[in-house]
């Protein structure tokens, strides 16, 4: 009895075996792309569990992308079927792949420089051509303009659902992805340089890829002064100092501060205030943050 | 033995037979409107799966509203619940229906021209009444402006969740809907006009209502050339010549070119540009487009 | 038999034993972050069904928070549990809190007002002090600037997945929560005065505090006339008469009248207009509505 009862448990469970399928777009959320996308997911299995990253991505802005991938991947079980279709080149000869991460998530859609980041984090375990003889939506052989539907929420879908393995998507290709080159942040003496790779829009902070590790060097103290220049194109565009503290709170409202953000890079913000709007600082590869302590 | 194990499998599947919830309103995603339905629906069952088409149509729109539900009804699978809710005239005359296409989808909303276009497309297999005596939200029958939440969200999470069948949900009506009046595309000698119902808003492309079928009959080749000129109320707001592509890629940068998009209709763009922007485009029944392919 | 086939019914259901989880924010929905909450929350159980309340809310806005929370949280189960994460404070000492209510709702997020609404509609039961030593993302201990993603997402989800059970959250405190004062609607003799506590933005329909309960003191007749008074800090902005009806089809288009709106409160419209738009009327604090019968 007790083994019937377990495997009463266990059928119920087995039919839960799905993996989260997460979508990114820049389709907006106006049209019916997106719909569009999870009805052929819901036609794969109807018990997958689909959740939005975002699908407010500035068109074509795969840069944009790449880093959305970085800010929330690894917050995902392993097993995470991560769809991202940002696909200004869709039906031209950028492949359409899946890949797989050391750390076990799966990335589909276009190799153009989306898994730059989500790659080098995480690590590359294999990448695999999507094989579109054998995966994609039946009935969309004439479609050649929205692979995001008919190609990669399809085979993400049969991925999450377990309908198919990463081995049956397609012939692996060399493990490594295309990846967009970009400026690594790095000490000289005792200054620290970075890029603004996206600002914290919503609020106006201001983010750098100066990661927690890097920072360390400057052998900081909560509550130590620091000078901030942010240069665009190598022209000054703000200089000031600010305290590097945990939180917002813990200066005035409207006054600067450093501090680590969510994903432990050196950032800088005005408590309740918006820096980047205050300062006219934008995000991007024109843009740099240096950052060096402030000598009492 | 085996038969145990069979009734557990079958019993874990019992326990998730409901079919999709696919939602669409006017009432954007800033409110608390759409959370209400959902939590509506989830009273219904916690076991629903809800999805958003989405919440951002034009207010009152609900020419948008039909053309979004014509985007993507198809790709979902059969036994799929649609509520939409763009209803200018609540708590007027305006019938609250069911409609079920003869596709097996289930459409669910005031009778107000939102299912202009599945009704054609996938075809009215039957209309019942919403009997709002028996079907309406407990407590809700002092509350005459939020039908969304009171009446169609109840009523869509019932027949989703199998509560209720289609023959439950109220009298039988005339197998037809309210209809909005649109100019059906059509060829003229060489030439094909159409309307633009919509714009792919999110990059600016202009779609039109000429299907593959109609443009076949100009015997189109990929890379032959094509004249495509726009009209705002019968007055030439653009003329120009562009290839016949299958994909964006295949024009260089910023150049016009006509396609068929995602549902087989022609389409005008630029690559990597936004057509309607840059020309003055936009879309509804004042507009028209006409192509002819050009003689070499 | 029957027993076995019973206990197979029983633990599929089992396998669904989670109460909804809804997430309020700030965040917007063009960032990762609500993607990295609701990582966080699947990793705690594949299981959960995870819904939006909103995540446009006004930065830092806790009253419209507040709002919104009054809209929606009735309309969900018993047992549902909101996360709700407009947090200008983070990581000063506001209070990190579950919120349980009479209704048997749970509200997890800083007690920093942002339960006002919803503590007075549904009843303080209990509010228990989150133990962070003991409940947060592992792996979160220095970072100090999203507790969303680290703690209230966390929390959120254990308790909507059953992993934890209320009593676990940590200490209980005074059954009682911040509350941010507005003025209550009362009537002066012939007359009603109440707040705007929020536009419903979509339309432009201005809500206001006066319940159905006070309104009836006017002995409201549909069809009768009704004067409007509206003042910002005190100054006359809008006066009109109109009548009071049940839904906007009542008057003729772009006409005005009032009505009670979904949640049964003395509302202000154009029908198929814009009153906030077109008479200058906004919500908050310095915003007042005065209403009484017009005498034939």
């Amino acid at each position: 009895m007790k083994f019937i009862i377990l495997l009463c448990v266990l059928s119920a469970s087995l039919a839960h075996a799905v993996d989260p399928l997460v979508l990114q777009t820049d389709f907006g959320t106006k049209d019916g792309a997106v719909a569009a996308m999870k009805g052929v997911a819901v036609g794969v299995s109807p018990k997958l569990a689909i959740y939005d990253l975002s699908h407010e991505n500035t068109p074509y802005d795969i840069w944009e992308g790449a880093y959305r991938l970085k800010q929330t991947a690894m917050f995902w079980p392993a097993g995470t079927v991560f769809v991202s279709v940002i696909d200004p080149g869709v039906g031209t000869d950028r492949k359409a792949v899946v890949l797989k991460t050391k750390s076990g998530h799966f990335f589909v859609g276009p190799d153009n420089g989306t898994w730059t980041l989500v790659a080098e984090d995480l690590g590359v375990d294999a990448v695999r051509l999507i094989d579109e003889t054998r995966h994609r939506r039946r009935g969309s052989e004439k479609s050649y303009t929205f692979h995001g539907r008919d190609i990669f929420a399809y085979v993400g879908a049969q991925l999450a659902a377990g309908v198919i393995a990463f081995d049956d998507v397609g012939p692996l290709l060399e493990p490594k992805v295309v990846a967009i080159a970009y400026e690594r942040a790095r000490s000289e003496g005792s200054r620290l340089t970075g890029t603004i790779p996206v600002l914290d829009y919503q609020y106006g902070n201001v983010w750098t890829n100066i990661d927690d590790a890097l920072f360390q060097r400057l052998a900081p103290k909560v509550g130590e002064r620091f000078r901030v220049t942010i240069l665009h194109e190598g022209r000054e565009v703000y200089r000031g100092e600010m305290p590097y503290v945990r939180t917002f709170g813990d200066v005035a409202e409207g006054e600067p501060l450093l501090y680590l953000n969510s994903l432990m890079n050196v950032s800088v913000a005005l408590n309740q205030g918006d820096f980047a709007k205050t300062h006219r600082v934008a995000s991007g590869a024109a843009w740099s943050l240096k950052v060096e302590k402030v000598q009492p």
